[in-house]
Parts: C-alpha cells; sequence; structure tokens
C-alpha cells in the first residue's frame, strides 16, 4: 500500500470531523507565508492559523524564486494580502549543499547534466532570511507598502525567533 | 500590531508545548506532497502527518514548475523521498484566471508589464492534476521509479478524492 492510499484512509476521518462549510477564498489575515518543505514544520500550528487565515508557500530552502514571486502576485493583486512573513529554519537541507558536488551527484545517480544550476543553497540562515527579503523588496511586482518579516523556525524547539532586517 | 507580530506571541506557546527533540532531516513516510497555497488547506490536518513525516510543497495552484522540480530533486536525492502525491482543490484562485486580464490589471495597478507571462492558471481541476502528473514523469530530474498520485481536496468538506491518472 502507498502512502497515499494510508493518507485517503486518514483524511476519511478527517472530513467526517470537518463537516461543511465554505470559507472565503481570500485568507482573512492578508497573510503569505514564504517557508521550507521541511517535514519537521507544521505551519499552521507553529503560528497558531486557523483554516482560512493565511497562505503558505513552501519550496526546497523557503527561497524566493520566479515561482515564489509568481505566487505572491496571485496571492496579493488576487486574493488580498497585505503583508509577507519568510521564514527559514535550521537544520535545513539547503545549508552547506554545494551546488557542484550535487550536480556531480545527480550526474552519477540520474544520468542528468544539471553544472551551472542554482538549487539555492545557503550557508548561514539569517543571512539567506535577509537575502529573500530583498529579492521581494527588489521586485517591481511587490508594492512597496507590503508589510514583509523575516523569521527562523528552530526545528527541535519549535520556536520562532525574529530576523533583524 | 502586524500579524507576523501576533504570530510570534501563539509561537511562544507552540514552543513551550513542543518541548525539545530532534527528529531527522529524512521524512519518515518517504513522501513529498504538492500542493496550493490556499489558505483552506491544512496539509497536516488532512493527511494525519505527524511532524517529521513528509515534505510538503506548496505555491499557487499547486502547479509542478521548474521550482517545484528543484525542490523535488532535493527531496528525493538528498533526502530520501520516494512518492510524490499532487493535489490540488476546488475553488482555486487560479482557476478560470485570465493570463491576459491578469496581465492587464498588473499593467493598471502596478504598472508592471508581464504580458505573456503563464501565471499557470487552469480550467478543470482534475485536468490540471494530470497535467503537474504528467511534467513530473516526462521531467528526466524525477526517476521513473517514483511512486505519483493525484487528488483532489474539497475546500468545503475537507474531502480528499483521488484522480485517476
Amino acid at each position: 500500500m502507498s502512502y497515499f492510499e494510508k493518507f485517503l484512509k486518514t483524511n476519511q476521518a478527517y472530513a467526517d470531523l470537518h463537516g461543511t462549510a465554505h470559507l472565503p477564498q481570500k485568507p482573512k489575515t492578508h497573510v503569505a507565508i514564504v517557508t521550507c518543505m521541511d517535514s519537521r514544520l507544521h505551519v499552521a500550528h507553529a503560528l497558531g492559523l486557523a483554516l482560512g487565515d493565511a497562505h503558505i508557500l513552501r519550496n526546497a530552502g523557503g527561497r524566493v524564486t520566479d515561482d515564489t514571486i509568481r505566487s505572491l502576485v496571485i496571492s496579493e493583486q488576487q486574493l488580498g494580502t497585505r503583508e509577507i512573513v519568510v521564514l527559514h529554519h535550521t537544520d535545513c537541507g539547503m545549508q552547506g549543499l554545494s551546488n557542484d558536488a550535487f550536480a556531480d551527484q545527480l550526474a552519477r545517480d540520474l544520468g542528468v547534466s544539471v553544472h551551472g544550476k542554482d538549487f539555492l543553497p545557503f550557508s548561514d540562515v539569517e543571512e539567506s532570511v535577509r537575502e529573500d527579503v530583498q529579492k521581494l523588496r527588489e521586485s517591481p511586482l511587490i508594492p512597496d507598502d507590503i508589510v514583509i518579516s523575516g523569521a527562523v523556525y528552530d526545528v527541535d524547539t519549535g520556536r520562532i525567533s525574529e530576523v533583524t532586517l
């Protein structure tokens, strides 16, 4: 049995408790969180979000990419968000990764050459938050009046600390 | 007070209950979920995930983009996942969006021209799941033995239905 089939079974119990209720498309807090795909971060729990509260964007590292900007433009201009939180975390798989060594590994294991591709690793987690906030501030697609904060989640303690920008 | 400050306060209570525990970087179920940023979907709840169980990737629509592939390659080749679930949902902000009309709106509201850019809207939610699964299957960076499933989450009932691929 694939995990997908197990998830479907668990979801039946979730849906039974969920009942039927229509919440609006636009997030109640007008916030979009940009964070990592890491399995040890459950964003709704860690931030106290209810269903319908905030957009949650996740990729490897919680990095700001073209796709993040695409999503944030939809989030803001189409769905009314006005605040962004960039949330990276300790013990990230992207921390200390080497693009060259990873490309070598992919050439060996998958027979695919991606040399020259930036997988967006970083060395310092507070620096990566600042870098990504800067990318948002420089984008002409993110208006200047959008409130942007940065923070780091500690995967061992569950605690979030603000990053001075 | 920004919502970020409110989240920080709520997180203090979360962290107090969390205690200190180190979970491994590699997700326990070896699954990566690709889904939408929508505020009405709390992935961990809806699928019954515990902390440490699965990678969660989210963008506008839950679409498979270059950034999704970047993240999945890290997820699989660096962090050991072997199964992908593409999960789109009902009442999505990307459903029925027109690239041209949205570009007109951005030109008007932000003074930025993005005509010709594909924001990845879709018209049929099951079709968009199939399209994104196909993109994954065609990528040389996603090995053929990765198990891929597709599903749709109903934001009104919380119920997930499998999509026949």
